[in-house]
């Protein structure tokens, strides 16, 4: 099997958990990312999803200490430009009847391929993301103004990450805005993950 | 913005309602899709995701028949050669601790994220793929002997699209293992989404 662009790009893709709070994501990176979650497939083709991109560096600082506040290992959200807001609409519809029907809610699903066609065009785009999800949902949605009828699912952060002694990362590259992939990323080994055999099953279990 | 590889594979991909039945999808294309789920990020690395491909013809339609029975919508199902059962492990952990305490199953999100992988995967080797929601998960436990402790959370099903009139689509691509993306797909249209603006957020709601 040939390697890919795509299999390069998902290992390329890490929780980045060190951003270059100097370096501003541009408004057109944060549009084609939302854009790249919005073309995303979703049950009955609801798209469930809202994303709200909080550059605002006050609104992201109450964010960090009011709903993220003690948890030691979220601190880095604080240097990320960008922290998007996932939420889901959790309204009555055929596919919520079938969520209850089925105790499966899809919306979460839907929510998990969309945030991850944002983190991979992210990924493309030179950028670092990391999903969050333990927060304090409640806090979220007062700071937010966020109104009922819509869930906070995850927090995403993003921006470019911090250079580091190699210093052969996207990061370096400032000024591009849609750095090649190939280069091979030294630092960004994909994370330990179960062998192939162990989670591939052949025709039943 | 430039146009993007990634965008470009992600407008590729569509719901596929019409697999060309006879056009068997190599071992090695099923095993590359499932590895780019395997690299999927998910809460705290838990890797909580099973895939099941289902081959065997005998197997494909006991589920289709028995665990799809009575949804018309589904019928094309029968068609593709390949059909994913997409599990995730529900025991007690920290995650699972996580998730009864801020009630958002993260495992569900896990698996619209690797599932997004497979499918991105499988729309770059020319493949069409369908996201199920709706079965009967008892039924399917059942016939692929699923231990307790692992739920189905939906299926994929995966092959070549049948050919149609004009041709031009990535099924007359029979022997090439990688086809270029880069051809446009005019029989895939984007389907119809909601408006950027009005999933896109800046700053508050």
């Amino acid at each position: 099997m040939t390697e890919s662009y795509f299999m390069n790009l998902i290992k390329k893709r890490k929780s980045e958990r060190s951003y270059d709070s100097g370096h501003e994501v541009a408004d057109g990176c944060i549009e084609s990312m939302v854009e790249a979650a919005r073309l995303a497939p979703s049950a009955s083709n609801r798209q469930p999803w809202h994303f709200i991109a909080v550059k605002d560096a006050d609104i992201r600082k109450r964010i960090c200490r009011e709903a993220l506040g003690g948890i030691v290992a979220n601190k880095f959200a604080f240097e990320a430009p960008v922290i998007f807001i996932l939420c889901t609409e959790t309204g009555f519809s055929a596919v919520k009847v079938g969520e209850i029907v089925k105790g499966i809610p899809y919306h979460l699903i839907d929510a998990g391929i969309a945030g991850e066609h944002l983190v991979l065009r992210a990924a493309e785009l030179g950028m670092g993301t990391c999903w969050i999800g333990w927060f304090n949902g409640k806090k979220i949605k007062k700071i937010l103004n966020i109104p009922k009828g819509i869930k906070v699912v995850s927090l995403i952060t993003a921006g470019y990450p911090k250079l580091r002694n190699e210093g052969n990362g996207p990061g370096k590259a400032k000024g591009a805005s849609v750095p090649e992939i190939s280069t091979p990323e030294k630092r960004d080994p994909v994370k330990k993950r179960k062998p192939l055999n162990s989670i591939l099953h052949w025709d039943k279990w």
